[in-house]
């Protein structure tokens, strides 16, 4: 397996990761390069990490991800590769692959700086074409990762999105809106299992006591559901619908789960 | 040839497509991944019924072609894999394959029930990642089809939108529009070939004897023009312009051809 | 390596994309397909043209390089095929592939006459599915260029945008906007080095003496920068923001560099 995965700010309307392709595939003619998404709003590093946290876990052992979401692109901050139990990860070190490393055991992190793996001139606003993907490249042809650089002991970490636990009550956070509009949280499953789910309610908005289920369908359609989702975090939906519509919530939007 | 086609509705801001391509290459690491399209509407299984139908036989055969349009899912219907003379066809069992199906020499149906090839647990929002992508890496890798589940007698198909043909008339309907604003009809080329397509003419909205003719550029810039699309069924097209939005149409609009 | 990239006008909503890779991969299982673009503005030759030129270069040795923005199909105009001294182009002769066949040593040009390759019936409509992408497959796997028909002496080349130069100062144009909303310009970075990069400065619409750096960050967050980005050209952007929005400029808005 030569497997390369690609999240990115870029968009799809520009030549930008066709381009990263093109790279990849002069130094590394084998690899099979997976895009995860390219259309992270522009510069929301968060965002990135959260896809890249979602999704990296699927891949076969082995996988070198790549993400570039870069808004200090040609400044001061170092690009690195990291080297965990399972994977690679290829990027800059502003905290777009720090949702994902929590996830895994980190072994080595290396800073990227063997310019001789770059291409030449290295530009100063695309290093994911002139940097990221021919040093991806190499490590997905077993080239080793000690020789891209001097060793880093730790990365950038964004915070996560914490919860507020009492006794009786979860303050939670929406943290992603996805393509149906559905509003995933910060709330894990495992905070759930220590309450019966049966038992428990969600306000959100000027909606209350929405009811927690298994399955979109579970509800009338049109109206308000929380489960948990694909990535086993709680989600907010409307069956058939979409709930950030519906509800008018944005990121950032925060709600309360109560014991009935 | 170890192709898959994919046609969902999970669009491309998120990493659900790109999860599903990693369930597929862990478990078929030489697979080929053609996306067909992930821009399917929210919950259009009609749609996706259609895209399927008008690309699926362009593939080599023993494809396995996996759409997944699927509001229902984690609710009491079915996922299917179809054997037909050419292909295999992998969904849920909601009529999203049955456009394709209905083009193809059915061979056998299985219901999915061989819980040991699903990713566990399976979620119950997310079926493509964890039923239809790895039973499709199995397909694909020459995985027997009989010991996907029990038989199945038939699939659930949706009613194909009926022309109305009197002597002189016909009456048609728009089922797709493309993005360049094309709007695709039901009428099919074979019911053009009784009549003389010279003597036809097209009335639509307020828009009255629209020629048929063989190309876009047939008629001046921004004139209307009826042809036959690429997918067999005829068009209505503005060369050079949008006809949806020229001719303020939508899917489900009807028009009349009649002979001049 | 069997490497094809396609930039075409075609969107990601329909399933024509999906369907060239189909007819491709029927043709050359082992073919590795890059999308570059597809969502090129319909019928924007000159964007297209322009997407093909900043990218083609980065791919390996012998390429095939498939543009289809075609708003002629099932006209008159001709479809060629380019051998390079690096790689294959093949598209509509409608200047699609003009400026970036003007940076390669120009081999031999082919019209594509034999219909033994293309798909039967060959549609009006969809030159892409029929024409292209069997061509393209043929290449693809050794196929002789010059048995795809007869010699051309020369391609239709779209005029690049002429900058006009006086003594101190420089006129320039917007040719493209990319996804962050940075504005690419038609002035190249060779025509900056005969000038002191430092002492240049740049008017555009009611924005003056905005800088000249060298990435995005030079900058405070929401000010203007001139910079030369990824493609060698002039790029104006605003760190952290979209220029096209804030300087509220398109392509085409034209702007003056001069000394200071």
């Amino acid at each position: 397996m030569n497997l390369i995965t690609l999240t990115t700010d870029f968009g799809t309307q520009d030549w930008f990761v066709g381009t990263m392709k093109g790279v990849i595939l002069n130094r590394c003619p084998r690899a099979v390069i997976v895009d995860i998404t390219h259309e992270i709003p522009a510069g929301d590093i968060r965002a990135g990490a959260f896809a890249l946290m979602a999704s990296h876990r699927f891949f076969p052992k082995g996988t070198v991800h790549v993400a570039v979401v870069d808004p200090g692109v040609g400044s001061a901050r170092h690009g690195i590769a990291v080297q965990t139990a399972n994977y690679f990860f290829v990027g800059p070190d502003n905290g777009v692959l720090s949702f994902a490393l929590a996830k895994e055991k980190i072994k080595t992190i290396r800073r990227l700086e063997n310019e001789r793996l770059f291409l030449r001139p290295v530009s100063r606003t695309f290093h994911g074409r002139d940097i990221f993907a021919p040093v991806a490249a190499r490590l997905c042809r077993g080239f080793p990762i000690h020789e891209l650089g001097p060793l880093q002991k730790d990365f950038v970490r964004l915070p996560w999105h914490e919860l507020r636990m009492r006794r009786q009550e979860i303050e939670g956070e929406v943290v992603h809106i996805d393509r149906f509009g559905n509003l995933v949280t910060n709330v894990e499953e495992k905070c759930l299992r220590d309450v019966f789910i049966e038992r428990c309610r969600l306000d959100i908005g000027r909606r209350r006591n929405i009811r927690l289920a298994t399955h979109y369908q579970a509800v009338p359609g049109g109206e308000a559901v929380a489960l948990v989702g694909s990535s086993g975090l709680l989600e907010i939906a409307v069956n058939g619908g979409s709930a950030a519509q519906q509800l008018g919530l944005k990121i950032g939007s925060t709600f309360r789960i109560r014991l009935n």
